[in-house]
Order: structure tokens, then C-alpha cells, then sequence
């Protein structure tokens, strides 16, 4: 097999992987109602509502993070990033957050599959050219990977929501 | 950038992030007593004992998937895997799976290092030939990925195991 082919492959590893962790999120989240999402997922830790706010947030970020424009809802942030579940502050509505949620990953998922391989290593907005010089893996696909990570973290933690204990894969 | 350094650069975004994963896992089963591992994530949910059992036991199986040679610890599979946390099947003690843990991972982690690019994209094991020219994605690069996935949605799980409620990150 040749370099390029494995390039190519590689980077498919990665992009399946995200796709593949998206798409379990997106059936539980679809699965679990409204109420099921306001509860904690254990005694005094987060609510499910707070992790999918979250994880909204962070995937909306992903959009300026790779460089496709401005993220669409930049107010998440403050309430389910840098402030915790019980800050008081008023939570944006789970019906509010199924819509962007789709929203979101539609356009993301469309431009992320437009990417050529040399756009896939080319390096996230948050770093300078010559930063990436010294670290050339703070790349898209890095960051793709990194959010795909964290998406099945948190994953493991929606799906204590549901009512049924599930066997371990 | 040629391909052949954006190739070694794949192999690494994916390695890394293993690593890290498997950092921040042995470093919380570290911080993690005894007694709060055998407590469960969440009410009538799997125990921390259970989470870490099988953990163990799906690493243990990587040394034959990705063709390092046999399991060390088979019998955990039966345990941890093929059964779930109230089958009534005696488990292996917690003191002999941080014992295994470290074991098994600084073989893993050795064998892993000493790779070339082109053995990252061997077939593992459980692949024919045949098999692995119409799904090139399953070599060791794949393995390697979905096992570190699979690393943190546990390690979602058996943070809840900690006293503090942390920030998310």
C-alpha cells in the first residue's frame, strides 16, 4: 500500500470514528425524553441536561475551531462551559438544543467531508503558523479526534439515563 | 508537508491520544480507593470494580488482536465481558487488576512504540486477507482508536466515582 493511500486511510479512521460516536449520541439523545434529560445522571453530579448543553457548546465551537466560519451560538458557552450546572444560571431549553444540535453537526458534517487530505492537516485557528511548527499535530484532524474523545466521555454518562443497565461492549 | 510525514503525523495524532486517555485513566483508578471502586457509578448501575475488570480484560484481548501473542488474563473475559456486574460470578480482586493493569499496558505501550507506519496498517488478527481488502480500515490504527473510544466512555463512568463534583472540561 502506498503512503498516500494510507494517508487517505488514516484520516477516514478518524472521520468514522467521530461519525460513528455522533451518531450513538444523536439516537440517545433522541431516545431519552425531555424529562430524562433533567435529571442527573447520579446523586449531585451534572444533569443530563447541562452535558448536552455542553456538548452542544463545545461542537458549536468546533465550527470557528476548523475554520468554517463563526459559531452559530457563542452564548452556550457561558452558561454550560465556563459556568457549571447549578451556577443558577438560566439553561437554554433542551427543545431548543435538539434543534441546534442537528443544525450544527449538518453543517459540520458537510464541510468536514468536503476536506482534502492536505486540509485535514492543515493546522486549527487557534494556533499560530509558527506554533505549528513545533506542534504540527494541532491539526483538523486532531481536533476532530480530540471532540470525538470527548464526546464518548460524556457518552459514557448520558447513558446512565436510561433505564434499562445495558450489557458493556 | 509530503505524505509520508502526514502519514507518520495520522499514526501519532491517533497514538497520543491513546496515551493520554490511558494516562488520565491510570491516574484516577490511582486516586480511586479499594473501597470506592467496588461502590456503583450510580444507583443500581455497573460498579467501579466491575468498569475497571472489564477494562482490563478488553486490553488484555489487544495483545492477541493486534497480534503481540496470547491474552495474559483470558479468564477475565468471562468475568468482565461475557457476563454482567450481577451474574454472581466471583471477581478477580481489585488488588490483582491494578496489578494486571500496569502489566499488561507497559507491554502494550512498548510493543505499540516500536511500530513502524507500515505495521500500523496491518490487518489485526481477527481479519482475513481476503476480509481486509474490501475493509482496509481494520488494521491497528483502527484497533488502537476504538479501544481508546471505548477508554472514555468508561472513563466518563468511573469519574462519578470521585467525591468532588469537578468542572467539565
Amino acid at each position: 500500500m502506498e503512503n498516500n493511500s494510507q494517508n487517505d486511510l488514516a484520516i477516514k479512521i478518524v472521520f468514522d470514528a467521530f461519525k460513528s460516536n455522533l451518531k450513538r449520541a444523536s439516537e440517545l439523545l433522541h431516545e431519552l425524553t425531555d424529562e430524562q434529560l433533567s435529571q442527573e445522571i447520579a446523586p449531585s453530579k451534572n444533569s443530563g441536561h447541562y452535558i448536552f448543553g455542553h456538548l452542544t457548546a463545545i461542537h458549536d465551537n468546533m465550527i470557528s475551531l476548523l475554520g468554517f466560519g463563526n459559531s452559530n451560538y457563542p452564548e452556550l458557552e457561558e452558561i454550560f462551559v465556563k459556568n457549571r450546572d447549578k451556577s443558577g444560571l438560566p439553561k437554554t431549553d433542551i427543545v431548543d438544543l435538539r434543534k441546534y444540535w442537528n443544525e450544527i453537526h449538518q453543517f459540520l458534517l458537510q464541510k468536514l467531508e468536503s476536506l482534502t487530505p492536505e486540509q485535514w492537516f492543515e493546522k486549527n485557528t487557534e494556533v499560530s503558523e509558527e506554533h505549528l511548527e513545533k506542534r504540527p499535530h494541532r491539526n483538523r484532524l486532531n481536533v476532530v479526534l480530540s471532540k470525538s474523545t470527548h464526546l464518548a466521555y460524556h457518552l459514557g454518562q448520558l447513558v446512565l439515563l436510561k433505564k434499562q443497565l445495558t450489557q458493556l461492549k
